[in-house]
């Protein structure tokens, strides 16, 4: 049985429409949001899907509403698809009690610890729920998916991908945590959402991942600024670079001289990350 | 002697800086926060500026976060300034209590009436005050003005140049209040910031203002969505488009099939508006 989509908002944009939708979803066991933007082409046959997982604090609506992706996504005929950074409302103690745990920080892995557990399941919302609401609800190509993200979602976006080769067409990350194990944002949520044991973390680690995969991905494209205040501590991006050369895995990584971690960041490099995807997505 | 301008933040953005200040304001008698985008060419020498007026509940960011236009402005080489949309922390009885009076609703206008005469001075801020910043802080073409905005703003943009024939070389519009004395929103911030004398708020109602101009101003530019929830009560675009055929003021009034009052719908045009000023700013 489909579950049904309640339409929230919906706007025409760069000649589509971007329209925001709730439901109820099982992997989190609560109500979910999630943003689309669907394109011109799409009044003609299904469209290729781009999913964008967003960073810390943000909700489905910071990426649509800063990215500026429309404009590009209109152009190249993708569909984009921004889900929500966490479930909302389970009641949780501690849930609402800092903003890189909890609410807003799903960090996009399937939680084992209680209470967690039961409700911050985003790795399958975002790979099995989702896509398959989109599928059912919206004019997508299943088989022509790409994934990217912003810090947080950066790296879930990377995850997402490292987990289920030969899945997503195309891969991209701004500014993404680059190895979460050894920072201070990824140990406490690790910590949380998986409890001590820090075997069970390498599976959600995408330095980590990218050391078993058996055959490489498609060429990973990152973009970092140098001027980011979360650069050195949280995001280092040079161990996730050691362990994609060790391995074997081609990625691009672009320091981008002066940004920062802000949308202002990430918008600048929007069309050359949609141009990247729609090359894999469209050929 | 120039008053200093305090950063907030700064951000590279398309090769260029957005940049939030803070600073003390004579005409608005307390401290006023505006933004900016500085484009790559300003490195060389000065740039024309481009004003961007926002509307009711904005704030300086909204427009640098949400409107899309630095891509633009960076390959034309216009600046953008955006202030805030009236003071804040004034403390007056009631200037927090709704969305469309005080607070976040300056409407650009001078208010008359006790107690707002002494902060609510945004025409003189914007037309004044903040042009002098600029041209003291900022690498600005003085000679080289354009203005627009969205709504309270968009009108607010018809009135600066209405009222200043020529001073702005360029001025467009996005969803502007056509005739604020005919519509609910004109006639309570008139009556609250100008007083019941209904002939006083003739001086800043563009309909009113377009009547009586000596010489048509270059061509006012304005982008209307057919489904904006505030057409028929509020912006009555029809009202502006009978006063300025009436006064033989040139208009190009596009009405823009199934958008809102969005910024969906405004990023989606801003491309459109940033070329029709640069024909005139760039000429």
């Amino acid at each position: 049985m489909t579950v049904p989509l309640t339409l929230i908002s919906e706007h025409r944009s760069f000649g589509g429409t971007v329209a925001f939708y709730r439901h109820a979803s099982e992997a989190c066991g609560g109500e979910m949001r999630f943003g689309v933007y669907v394109p011109p082409q799409a009044a003609k046959g299904p469209v290729p899907v781009l999913y964008y997982l967003a960073g810390l604090t943000c909700t489905e609506e910071t990426f649509l509403a800063k990215g500026g992706a429309q404009r590009m996504a209109s152009e190249l005929g993708l569909m984009l698809v921004a889900p929500d950074t966490s479930p909302r409302g389970a009641g949780f103690p501690g849930e609402d009690a800092s903003w890189d745990f909890g609410v807003g920080a799903g960090f996009y892995l399937d939680a084992t610890q209680a209470p967690w557990s039961s409700r911050y399941r985003m790795f399958t919302y975002v790979t099995r729920e989702l896509p398959a609401l989109v599928a059912a609800h919206l004019p997508a190509r299943a088989d022509r998916e790409g994934i990217f993200g912003h810090s947080m979602g950066g790296h879930g976006a990377l995850i997402c991908a490292l987990r289920q080769p030969g899945r997503y067409r195309s891969v991209s990350a701004f500014a993404p945590i680059g190895a979460p194990m050894q920072c201070p944002w990824g140990q406490k949520a690790f910590g949380g959402y998986l409890g001590p044991d820090t075997q069970t973390w390498r599976e959600w680690d995408a330095s980590e991942l990218v050391r078993t995969l058996r055959q490489p991905l498609p060429t990973l494209f990152v973009d970092q600024g140098t001027r980011d205040k979360f650069l050195t501590e949280q995001l280092r991006p040079e161990l996730f670079q050691q362990a994609c050369a060790a391995a074997g895995q081609p990625l691009t990584l672009r320091m981008q001289e002066g940004y920062d971690h802000s949308y202002h960041f990430v918008s600048t490099f929007m069309e050359d990350h949609l141009r990247h995807h729609a090359a894999a997505l469209n050929g």
